[in-house]
């Protein structure tokens, strides 16, 4: 039996302001920092460790494995950082809040974006300063690979073989491992592993800061799963 | 050409209380953690980046890393942790204060154990649950690698296996490298790049949380070197 864990990370600053956030590196507000600290605790209380850890290259989810590792004193865990579990790219809405945008396009466009499988938001342009062309951490990419807008449904495809390359292998030989990563990054997981619909995972919700814990049999597919809370 | 940055962590809690620390898994004081905030600064005030940080499996080196890679705000650089990369192990006398260990062994004993390249302090027994066999961090090690003691020689020949196998080749590549270590662990990469001897190794000092910056040539050969302080 294999066990994983996601975790979504905690609350950031402009998911207090209501933002679309997607690729743009925001901080954790003070409560994102607390909910991480106490998703530590919650592993730690029941004695759930894990051997290797992965999350994306945004500071929203760095800071929650680092707040976790420090609150377990596992701060000498491995981790691996990869784009691929990156937040959704929310494309040209980065940056917009979420009220003035349904007010612009109406209510129902940013459902669709917001809401379907398959609907791109509008993309950057290539010379957009936000562009991740322009960002070192992404330098050594392809640049063919690097979004300038997705739907969750390419959030999913470029997810899936960070899994396979990656994660699926470790789990493979044994390694307990966490994943610290995002909303939609996670939806994608989540997705493959227990066979979720196109319809349904869009309206999956992940809490913040709450470990999922899997188990998984000898060919990875999940026995159970369920999330994890503080005791104390 | 090549660059190498090497940096001591930041001032620990027993640095202040004059123990004897080795492999003792203890923090940064509050002074340390400023250390490391202003080696960050220094580096981004001077445009000086790395593509990738190296560190021991030690708290007081990891978070060194991570305070210096929050306030450069690249906190998704890859940091390898690597347990050669620890302190010297200090054997028993680990956790012991300097100035009772002076009164208890004579001040020309614990001179020799802490100034000599090849004599070691007593052992750990085989049982103490201070034995690196008992910590999780080492469980995949094979246990005849872990020391129960060392002297400064044996420090020197674990790390230079580290820098073979896993720093130099990533400089090779074009890499800039960050290695956040110990005093001791950086003797044995200084000892190394620049020839010294085993008599004048031991006296060299290396200030805490000053990025030292060293430029290799082709062969990895070091062409120059100087320490980076803070402007501001």
């Amino acid at each position: 039996m294999h066990q994983l864990i996601l975790l979504r990370h905690g609350e950031s600053v402009w998911n207090q302001e209501n933002l679309f956030t997607g690729w743009t590196d925001v901080d954790l507000s003070e409560r994102g920092r607390e909910e991480s600290r106490l998703a530590g605790l919650a592993l730690k209380e029941q004695g759930i460790a894990f051997d290797v850890a992965f999350t994306s290259v945004l500071k929203r989810a760095i800071r929650t494995l680092w707040i976790l590792l420090d609150e377990m004193d596992r701060m000498w865990v491995p981790v691996h950082h990869d784009w691929r579990l990156n937040e959704r790219h929310y494309g040209a809405l980065q940056g917009l809040n979420k009220a003035q945008t349904a007010e612009k396009y109406g209510v129902d466009q940013v459902k669709k974006w917001r809401r379907s499988y398959q609907v791109k938001p509008p993309a950057l342009e290539p010379g957009d300063p936000r562009h991740p062309q322009f960002d070192p951490r992404y330098r050594e990419l392809e640049p063919s690979l690097l979004p300038a807008t997705e739907c969750l449904k390419d959030t999913v495809e470029r997810v899936l073989p960070c899994w396979e390359s990656q994660v699926a292998p470790l789990l493979r030989q044994g390694k307990r491992v966490l994943v610290a990563a995002h909303g939609n990054s996670l939806r994608g997981l989540i997705k493959y592993l227990d066979g979720i619909s196109d319809d349904d995972i869009v309206n999956l919700e992940i809490p913040t800061g709450q470990p999922l814990i899997y188990e998984l049999d000898q060919e990875l597919r999940p026995l159970r799963h369920h999330y994890l809370r503080s005791q104390s």
